[in-house]
């Protein structure tokens, strides 16, 4: 299996990304390849000599950089010669099995959808986040692919994230809800009305209704269903919300006793561990006709490790051709789009 | 000034509710008086003996309740003896300044709206709730009187919170954020796009443009203008993330030593009273014609109380006259409502 990396993706690009990629080359088969997409004349030094490789590890030139804050679509367009322009072409031109980047979220959408396109079946990709959460992880998708999704999107994010929580971590049935603002049926705007229709009329979705905010930690679901601008918003605020709160506590602890705040921080630290979204390296762009993963923009070698790992592992289970062999059994379709 | 308090609204009802009138009867005037709506026989026995309380309690028969979980609009029309029902009344008859209820938020919205009508000025009101952050107290508004925002909505919630931060908590030009998924300019849906073109309209509006779910924990805003939809699902996740966070840190306390559990509650306990957003007691409906404060299901005593003490903050500084001051001296309109 070829794996292409994006090597200039994200804050700590490239050496957390290269870092990343020396360290998964172990756990990986004898046909598996590792293709680092990014500037030659930067890439190429910080890697071991070539025959200690053994091809294992090649380098794509790509001389140009989309940076994190740059306008996604036109940036796309605009430099050809990018990591993330080249690595889409690479998947369209079945030169990788797999892409990967930590680089600028929406230039990654715009490219590997217009490149890559759509699972037959599919109407609108959408990327899936695994919470680790106190009672298990949970699935949210979209969490910024679709931000005016219509009801045959979520319902089909039901159905691609149930897929993926399946097969990548082996939850049997897993449970999906739909976010809204209360449990009632009649709660929610009028495109989660029209979603919850078609996702009960699903028999084969394990759907367990509507869920609020709250329910995402209280292991009522595998998978919650939403669009990509409440996602996003869920992704992050939950981020600024660990981050101010573990904030919080260091502040109190240190304002009374250094010692006691000494102790602490080896539980905290366990937490983090333990409840760290890095674990599952990095979320899936499900419903393109392809494996591609983006990850944090933060993140750190052992996040670009599992990433390709869970690429990995996402190609071998096909979770893609279980994904239209479902959609394909259905009779659930609408004609809005 | 007359408050009336809705003694059968919430999961603690009416025990915590009473108990909420009589602390709070202490601290109030001379001239204030409250008023428990609900059920005669049920609260008239709970109370002081009548000479004791020398007209500062008073109680109005509202023998029906609106549970927690019926539909709002339908139960508040069908039960008109309700104490959602009779509290509205009561502020459309000017027997009450203010009304107070910790029941169903959405019987609550649609009753105050349906009696009080709006504010001149205001197309829609919305529900503004202060997050205590380590930063500092954060208002958000709306989170959820109104799930099908357009763009006025969301300019008049930013004047509204504004108005509400800087009169009752004295945050002298409050900062303006409005929530999207991106910082830069053309990030967010069409409604929030537009939004943000009002919003930059107003010269007196001191705007910091869009924020991301993170920013509302980095004190980069007072204000987190957002729809309903979003509003009530950040409201509703941080809940459960924070309870999350926490029984995670119990968890990993308790199985490793109880002696470093036991020295760490009191911190926990401290932190839950410094960044509880029952401290600032309800919410207001901002954009009625009246004062309404809406309390999370579980109040306890302490929370109606801050309520109630809220409210008399809110109607002596009349927030609603320098509301409506403000939005007849701007030229922000649209007439897509």
């Amino acid at each position: 299996m070829r794996i292409a990396i994006d090597a200039m993706g994200g804050d700590n690009a490239p050496d957390e990304i290269i870092a990343g990629v020396l360290e998964s080359i172990e756990l990986l088969g004898e046909n598996d390849e590792l293709i680092l997409v990014g500037p030659q004349d930067v890439i190429e030094p910080q890697l071991p000599p070539l025959k200690s490789r053994e091809g294992a590890i090649s380098v794509v030139d790509a001389p140009e950089v989309i940076g994190m804050d740059e306008p996604p679509v036109e940036s796309f367009r605009r430099k050809r010669k990018s990591s993330i322009a080249v690595m889409a072409k690479m998947a369209k031109l079945n030169q990788a099995d797999a892409v990967i980047s930590a680089g600028n979220t929406g230039a990654c959408v715009a490219a590997f959808q217009m490149r890559m396109r759509n699972l037959s079946g599919v109407n609108r990709p959408g990327i899936a986040v695994v919470f680790p959460t106190f009672e298990g992880p949970v699935a949210i998708c979209d969490v910024g692919a679709n931000i005016a999704c219509k009801p045959i999107n979520l319902y089909q994010y039901g159905v691609m994230a149930k897929m993926y929580l399946k097969h990548l971590l082996g939850i049997e049935n897993p449970r999906v809800g739909l976010m809204s603002i209360g449990q009632e049926d009649a709660k929610g705007n009028e495109v989660v009305k029209k979603a919850r229709e078609l996702i009960k009329s699903d028999p084969n979705m394990n759907f367990v209704g509507n869920i609020e905010g709250r329910d995402i930690f209280k292991g009522v679901c595998d998978v919650a269903v939403c669009d990509g601008f409440v996602g996003n918003v869920i992704l992050k605020l939950t981020e600024g919300l660990v981050n101010g709160l573990f904030k919080a506590i260091k502040h109190e602890l240190l304002t009374e006793k250094l010692r006691l705040a000494m102790k602490f921080k080896p539980v905290i630290t366990r937490i983090y561990r333990k409840y760290d979204y890095n674990e599952y390296g990095g979320a899936p762009l499900l419903g393109i006709n392809g494996t591609a993963l983006i990850c944090h923009g933060s993140s750190r070698s052992r996040t670009i490790k599992n990433a390709i790992l869970a690429s990995k592992r996402f190609y071998t289970e096909k979770i893609n051709e279980k994904i239209v062999e479902y959609l394909s059994q259905t009779s659930i379709r609408t004609n809005d789009e």
